[in-house]
This record gives structure tokens, sequence and C-alpha cells, in this order.
């Protein structure tokens, strides 16, 4: 560990010149020690990452770089975006390297970056699909190639290592296949933008490393080059690759839902960096659009299998939700960015659904199985189904799983920031935050439990403010048990001189609460749904006397917590319980009928048990749903 | 015209040795004359067929075929199964050669034969895709080549022309492509199955025809290979192509929707031919499980645009529902085997539901553009959508028009029987029915009104017996004024010994019905849909005076009927007007509200007005829905 690594430390995003309001903390200098955030990193290190590790060359990814550097025999094997799966594995492991160093995790960096540069041809370009299969198409398919959207991964995996003091040679290896793009398409006046997008993200990325404005330059270009028709139809229509329109114009999400959050992410990013508050602007504007008309319960987004991608407003089946993994992790990206550029809470909120429901419900409790698609029901027949089945260890299109786990590994980025003399928490957890002269200790049970106590470990002398997120389920808030009232951003702002030992305690409601869908959603007319804080249940087969789908609830049903140390396969949990009906109508012939239904359904008095979404699928792989009909 | 022809003119299925209870009518022995399925067939016949002819050279059809035969250059077009198009087309033009012999029917005929038998292999194989592109891999990839789904629909196009006496050629080529496919799977004892099942049902007409006893062999083979894991997974699971279970063990319909449904009528047809009970009782047991659980209001079924698949029980969301045309056809040519087979008029039901609903709407007014998948909702956002905008001209994927144009140009097949002693009539459309001593005249603007008069033209001596298909919809029905009870297969039986000029008026209800959802459809839970004989009804935008999304109906409101001779765009119609309220909901943040909707929303008294769904997008392309939230 020498210079390099001292020079490249730092904050994820941004650096100087930045239009950020608040900024990031460093690497390190937030630990989660328990709850859910906190046991998903233990999971994710114990076993998730050590399964990635095999697949990387069970599945392909190094034996492919190897062949594109003559050093391995045999066919290229997987899809041709394969080498992003290793760059997000690469990801996952620098950040747990950051987060405890380990001797392995640096040699596979190191390994992978001998073989990166093996791969690499002289001008810089890297791509073992091409290089080994279709040398004659390098650049000539952009529309589906995925060439920059993994360089791009390559890029972020790089900037992890380096920031975690071990991506010397990755980022030597990330730099000259930039330069070469910035040959290619920045100063060689080629249009050409990658249909996937992702590399506009990782591009700001690699400038606030290396502070190479050419970087930062190409992704603003790739960025413009939106919506001129550049992308060759290949087969889904423009609005597939968010080609329909300049992204200055368009109105609201369309496509394929990762490419469209990761090309948010970026379009903040080069705001955030060159201060054009036209970027912002529509970036924000097609985020309350989206919130508003495209997000499911969960924070999941993109509802449709066919493109996997957004579907129209209010389009959100619970059944048939798609909802990729991936796409749970690129709208963290993006609402991140969105949250650093206003420091509106309103972001931090979605974060915080995402993490705890979206992303969380993607893994199994003992991480080694992945959801690709995150539905919010579940049908009892037809399990086998190939997507809405159970959880698997691996995918042939394997893109969830390693993003998973650099989500996993990094989540201690999305806890806190800081403004102007101030650390502003939004996500709650036990551990430690450091800022600088800083330093905080949190103990809560959240979100088991609604109570957050702050200890000042070291503080400045000077008055500064703790800056407490308000999320917007919470009814009734307290500070030290006094109510407390959120400012316009949704924070409560205690601004003193503070001393070591001085303590905090922020009081959250977390009373079980019914959700019921705004009256536009058809797929989930006339049911409701119920919370209890950041957590949406579902009622899972398991828990039930009676089948899932006959249950139908009151909206006046008492809601009871029940608390669970082990619940067997789910662990630790806060199971909520209520009465309801179950309801049953006789199927004969087609299923429409000129009678109303009520007269001809009979109903019976039952328990009915949910379950956080989030702990779904892990006994026996029943039905499942966060929806319930009135009764 | 000569023997050839003379010796295999008559009914299109089955023929001797059936255990069929009724049996179809010969080609020609039914007329259409108008009401929408006559206008239909003139429409295909003016503007369809006429598009289809050009396609077949401009989408590649034909000009495949002449690179198969040698005598044309350039490269292979479309698809594998490109042959299919036109041996569809074919089907088409030897039907409306049946109705009104035209000289260039047969030109097209003779021609098409003619380059088909120059590409035919010595050894009978056929299929341009793999003599041209893949000579090496014939046979080799059956899960999806297409390669009998292919040779089917040639010898359905054969079986037709031979019926109306211009196929001598074609039935030759047919003839010997099913020779080889017995020589290689039935001789030769390869056991192999197509992934798409449709060569099943083929194989036993083109057996029918020819008395060639190895071809039906050949059929009751394929469908006993099903469920034996001999289709590779080709990435969409064993599903797909029903090869997940032996057929007599599966339940219900999955997979592939047309695949699901060509199968069931090739079990069917073995069954009628051979007597095998076990296979009807599999497709019956299957058949209700889909109508009682996978159809649309429509006919339509395959609600999955993921797969063009069934989806699970009760998985019916009006928005995203496939509902393929072709599937629509498939389910036709079930149901219609099943009438053959059991007599009863629950499959004449949903014949008549298809055909007047999801089928009818595959096509527009003019006859030139066509639907691929048929939703019950259409929003107003995002119609540049590549599958749910508006019907289209043409397809890269074309299976969908030519299928519609071949069942078109045979809906006379659909409209009777003769069972014993007696001639049953199904479907209801002015025109004439001949069978062998009796012929009947229909006269009615069915489905527009619902008296239908029928005048004996010619009579035997004896007694027998007009049975009168009463639909499950009319809820109160006369015979010549006085009220009729149909028998337990859903007819009413006038024994009579009738004599020319002798009449009858049955008298159908159609009065204007609201229709509600069994409770296990989550997807329209809380609407209605109303329906009037026949004809579900939507609700299109061009005929409300405020958002059709705002729309809620009231279970009580008076439901008006308006007749309209000439609506611009639609045509002869009768619209049905209701009073209604517009509600909106102000939509700010998440669409979840802790707060139930009712008190958030408001109201306005509006009138809003339906169009009969097959007579949809004809006008401005704006938002649709079959159904409505309750108020």
């Amino acid at each position: 560990m020498g210079a390099f690594h001292e020079q490249v430390r730092g904050p994820a995003v941004p650096t100087s010149g930045s239009r950020a309001v608040q900024r990031p903390l460093g690497v390190g200098e937030v630990v989660i020690t328990g709850g859910p955030l906190g046991r998903r990193q233990e999971v994710n290190r114990a076993a998730s990452i050590p399964l990635g590790l095999v697949q990387m060359e069970r599945a392909g990814s190094l034996p492919n770089l190897r062949r594109a550097a003559g050093t391995e025999g045999g066919e290229f094997q997987g899809y041709r975006f394969q080498d992003s799966d290793l760059y997000k594995q690469l990801e996952a492991v620098a950040w747990e390297y950051g987060r405890a160093p380990a001797a392995e995790y640096e040699e596979f960096v190191d390994e992978a970056a001998r073989v990166l540069a093996a791969a690499q041809r002289a001008d810089g370009y890297l791509n073992s699909h091409y290089q080994v299969v279709r040398p004659d198409r390098i650049y000539a398919e952009l529309e589906y190639s995925h060439e920059m959207y993994c360089a791009g991964h390559l890029f972020q995996a790089a900037v992890a290592a380096a920031r975690v003091g071990v991506g010397e040679e990755l980022v030597a290896v990330a730099r000259r296949f930039a330069d070469h793009l910035v040959e290619v398409f920045l100063r060689g006046g080629d249009d050409g933008i990658d249909g996937h997008a992702e590399v506009e993200s990782a591009l700001v990325e690699l400038y606030r490393l290396t502070g190479e404005g050419s970087y930062l330059e190409l992704a603003g270009k790739l960025i413009d080059n939106r919506g001129k028709g550049l992308i060759k139809d290949s087969g889904m229509g423009p609005l597939y690759a968010q080609d329909h329109l300049p992204v200055r114009e368009a109105d609201t999400p369309v496509g394929h839902a990762v490419r469209q959050l990761y090309l948010e992410a970026g379009i903040v990013d080069v705001y955030l960096e060159t201060g054009d508050e036209s970027l912002l602007e529509c970036s924000v504007r097609r985020w309350e659009d989206m919130v508003a008309t495209k997000t499911y319960l969960t924070g999941g987004v993109g509802s449709r299998h066919d493109g996997e991608a957004f579907g129209e407003r209010y389009e959100l089946p619970p059944d048939r939700a798609y909802n990729e993994s991936c796409a749970a992790i690129a709208c963290v990206h993006w609402n991140w960015r969105l949250l650093l550029a206003t420091g509106e809470g309103r972001y931090a909120d979605l974060i915080e659904r995402v993490l705890h429901n979206a992303l969380a419900a993607s893994t199994s409790a003992d991480g080694v199985r992945f959801f690709y698609v995150n539905p919010l029901q579940r049908r009892s027949d037809l399990a086998e189904d190939a997507y809405l089945g159970r959880r698997r260890d691996w995918f042939a299109c394997a893109c969830c799983p390693p993003n998973i786990m650099r989500t996993i590994s990094s989540l201690g980025h999305y806890v806190a920031t800081t403004g102007d003399r101030a650390l502003v928490v939004h996500q709650y957890a036990p551990g430690v935050i450091r800022s600088g002269e800083f330093e905080l200790s949190v103990a809560t049970d959240f979100p088991w439990d609604g109570r957050v106590t702050f200890t000042v470990e070291r503080a400045p002398e000077r008055e500064w403010a703790l800056r407490l997120r308000v999320p917007a389920w919470s009814a009734v808030t307290t500070v030290d048990g006094l109510p407390a009232t959120p400012d316009g951003s949704g924070y409560v702002a205690l601004e003193r001189a503070w001393r070591p030992g001085d303590t905090v305690e922020l009081g959250l409601d977390l009373t079980p609460r019914l959700v019921h869908p705004h009256r536009r959603i058809d797929a989930v007319r006339g049911s409701v749904a119920l919370q209890r804080g950041p957590l949406v249940y579902c009622f899972e087969q398991a828990d039930q006397d009676v089948d899932v789908e006959e249950l139908a609830l009151s909206p006046e049903a008492e809601l009871r917590v029940l608390d669970k140390d082990d619940l067997p396969g789910v662990g630790r949990t806060v199971l909520i319980e209520t009465d309801a009906l179950a309801i049953t109508q006789p199927g004969d012939g087609l299923p429409y009928l000129t009678t109303p239904v009520a007269p001809l359904a009979t109903g019976t008095h039952v328990t009915a048990t949910a379950v956080p979404y989030f702990q779904w699928d892990n006994r026996d792989g029943g039905a499942m749903r966060v929806w319930l009909p009135l009764a």
C-alpha cells in the first residue's frame, strides 16, 4: 500500500466542483453492527460472496477473459455481457475488503486485474465476448453489445478497489479502456451509445477518482446522444433503451427498467459535476412520475416481464410484477444521487423502502439463493414456473446475484451524509457513524423497534447539527420523548454544542397500518396491504390455516404484533396477526356471473398471519400475497 | 376436375369409424349472407386476402421456397416457420374458392403447388429454412424447428384444397412429406416431437382425406410422446411446449397457448378416430379448468406476454392480456372437435364467444390491419408500445393474419352439424343451411336482434328434428313466441314432419347485462363489464366526455340500447349507454394511502357509452376498458 492508495481513498461521490448539497462519508466511516441490514452484510460475506467467487470460474467470466488473453482454451461461455458479472463481483469483494480486510480478497482483486490486463488489447479495448467470438463486430452493434455497459462496471469495480486501497492495476486497466472510449466516442466523433446505459455514471465516478475531465465530458455526451435514433431497433422499439426522446424531454420512465434507472443515475451524476440544472430537472420530473404511478408498495419498479420494462402509468400487477433485483439496486443509485443533489428526505424514504423490501427480498435468509424477479403475489399452482418459482442459487443470466452482493457490501454508504456543519442520518441501523471530528454510536433494534439512541462519542468544540430523517410513514415521532415535527425536507435538526456522552433518542411510530391503493391501480382494487414502519408485510401460506387465496380483511380489523426471536427458516422477526374471513366461491363454468359475487360467497372467521415481505420464501414455497381483498 | 376431386370432396371432419356424435356439413352446405360474420367474410375476400397474397412474395414465403428449389437467389427471409404463412394463406384461398370459385385462386394454388413440388426433396422432406440455411440441422432441433408444425399447415392446406377441388398437386406434395414423417418418426423409431404442436390434428385430417392409417398412427404416437422429456429445454422450461407431463396426466392448460390448444385439437381428433376414451377425458378435464380459471370474458386465452403463455389459475389481467389471435383460432378448433365428440352446447357457446369477441376483434373493420395481441384494456399513455398499440398491417412474425383469413373463409363450417335424423344449428347468422334432403334458410339480424327465423326450403317425407342451440347467456328464450327450455345439452329440439314453407322463430334474450368477475380474479376485482347477447362491450375514449380511466358504474344503473346504422369508422352497431360517475383522486407521491380511497375521491355524474369489443380500435387509438370499477 503506497502513495497511490492514499491519494485515491475518499468518499464515494462526489468530489470538488460538485453541486451536491450533502456529501457522502468515506469508506469505513459507517459501520453497521446489527439489525436486518447488519445481518445481511454478515450473510453476504459468509455465504453469498464465496458462492459468487466459485461462479466466476464455473460460469465462465474468468475463463472467458483468459481465452481473450490466449492463456486458456475452450469456447466462450455465457452471454456477451459475461465480463460484467466479474466486475460486480470485484466491486463486492473490494467493498468487503473495506469493511474488513482479508488477504483472499486482495488476492482475488490482484489476480483478476492480472487476467484483465493480459486480456486487454494494446489500444485499451477489453471485452472477452467480442475479442474471442466476434472481433469483427467490435463497436458495430452497440444497441445490444453491452460493451460500454461492461466497461462501466469495470470502472466501478476499479473505483471501489482504489478507495479501499487494493486497486492499482485494476485502475490502470480501467483507465486504459476509458481512454479508448474517449478516443473513439468523444475525440473520434463517433456518435454511438450503448443500448444498456450504465457507463455514464461510471465515467463520472472514474472522473471523480482520477480527475480526468474527458471522462465526465464523454458521460455528458452519451447522455445528450439519447433520443437521436442512434440505437438501431433490435425488435423492442425505441422505448426499450430510452432512445425515444432526448432525456430533457422525456416525462416518465420507460422501457427496460435497469437501463432507465442507471441512465438517471448518470444524468444526476453529470448534473452534480457540471451544474447543468436542466439535467436535474428532467430527472426529478421522471422520478415524481415514477413514484406516483409506477412504483410498487415494496419499492420495486419495472412491472413487465416482457422487456423487463416499466409498464404504463398505474400498471402495477402484484402477481406478474417483474421488479428485477437489479432495478431495485439501480433505483437506490439514482435516489442516492438525488439525495446528495437536493438533501430532500423523500429520496432517502424511497431508499429505505427499497432496502427493507424490494431489494431485501431478493436474497434468501441463508444468503445462497436469489430472486431475479420479485413479485408481490405467488399463487399455489405452477410453482415450477421458470421465473415465478423459488429463489435459485444462480442464473444463466446472472446479472443480479453479484449486483446484490456489491450493494450489500456497500450498504454503509447510504446511512449518513454531511451537510453544512451537520451530520445527517438517513437510515437507521445499530453501529457507528464517523465524520471528521464527529463520532456517533447508534443503538437500536430498528425496524423491529422504533427507538433509535444516538450517543456522541467524539465532537468538535463548536455547534453542529445532528439531522435525523423522519420517515413519511411515522405518524407520531418523538425526540427524547417529546413530539418532533420534521422540516420541509423531512428531517428534525438538533443543533447543539454536542459533548462526548450526550445522547438523543429518536422515537418512530411502528403502529401497524392498513394501506389502500390509489383507485387507478386496477390490479389491486378493493384490496389492502399491511405495513409496519418501513416493512411491507405479506401473507404466506405457511402461516395460515386456510388457503391464502381465500383470505379477506376488514378495514376495521385489529392488527396484533407478535415478536418472534427465531421463526424457523426465517430467524428474528415480528409477525402481524389479524382476524380475517376465509371466503370461498363456487367455480363451475366461466368465472363471470350476472349476479354480484357477495351473495354467492360464504365466509368463515379465521386468524390471518403476516410476515415481513423481505423474509418470504424462506419456508415451503407456497402461495404468498401482499394485497388481500377487503371482506 | 376429375375423379380425384370427386373422391375427396366431403365433410371436414370426421369420416367413417368416427366416434363423433355429430357430423360436420360439407363444403358449400352453409352459406352466410349477412350480419357481422357475413360482413367479415366479405371484407376478408375483398381486402384481407389480397393483402395476404402480396405478402407471400414480399415477406419471403414463396421466394424462400424458390430458393429451396434453386430457382431464385438471395438470402432466406424471415423466421424458420416462414413456410407456414404460405400454407395458411393457401388454406384461406382454398376455402374462398369453395365459397365462390375464382380463377385467380385456382392459379395461386396451382402455382404454389408447383413451387412446393420443385422445392421438395426427393425423399419428401420440405422446409425452405432448413433446406436453404441449415440442411445439416434437419430434424436435429425439433424443440424449436417448427418442421412438423409447418408440415401440419401444409397438410391442412392440401385437405382444404382437395375438398374444394383444386388441390391434386398439393395433396401429392403433402402426402410425400407425410410419408417421410411416417418413415422417420413412426417406422424409423425416432422419438422426436415438434416443440410446436400442430401436426397431430393435421395428420388426422390427412388420414380422413386419404384413408392412410399410418398418418393417424403417427398422430397418436406424437401425442403419446409428450411428457417424456423429448423436448430439450430451450430456455422456457418444459411447460412451454407441454412436455411437463403425459397428456393423460395434465390437469390444466399450460405454456405457450397456441401449442397447448393445437395439441388438444389433435388429442380430440385422435379420440374421434380411435375411440380412446382416455384422450377425450383428459382433454375435457383441461377444458373445464381452462374455462373456469383461464379464459377471458371475450373468450381469449393465454394471458401472458412472456412466452405467449397460459398464466396461473385466475391470472387474467385485462391490460396485459396477451390473447394471441392464433390462440383464439386454435381454441375454436379444439371446441369444434369437442362439440362433434359430445354434442354438448357448452363448446358451441365458447365458439360463439370467441367468434364474436376475441377473434372478431383481431381484424380492423376495413380488413387490412390485425391485432396479434388482444387485450381487454388499453391505457392512454405509451400507445407507441410495440405490442399494445394499434392494429398493424403485417408483422415480422406473421402467424396471425393468414390464420385469421383461413378461419374467416371457413366460418360456415361452424354453423351447423347433423346428428341422428337431426339438423343441429350452433351459430346464428342469416343464410342457408343444407344437408342432404334438408334445406333451411335463416333470416336474422343477430347479434343486433334476438329473433332468428328458419324457413324450411326442402325436407324429406319422414320426421326429423331441428335442434337449435340456446346460448347460456339467453335468460328467456322463446320458440314461435312460447317459452322454450333447452335440454341438458343446451339445445331445443323441434321434432316434426317438416314441409317446405314451414317456419320457426327462435327468440333470444338480448337484454344488456352487467357481468361480475369471480372473486379469485384479482385483476378485475371490484369491477363490472357489459354484455348483450354474445357481445362483450367496451368503453372507448372516443365515445366518452371524460377520461375513460375515471369512469365508474353503479350496479343499479339503467342500460340503454342505441341502434346505429353507421357509426363512423365502425359501421353497423348497437351501443349501450348508461349513467356513470367520473371519479378523480389526487395523485402526489406514492399511490398507497393509509386512508381508504373513497373519501379522497370526488365524482361527477356523466353518461358512459359502450361499443361492442369486436369493433374497438377502429377510430382514434385512444384508451379502452372492458371492465369498469364499481362506483
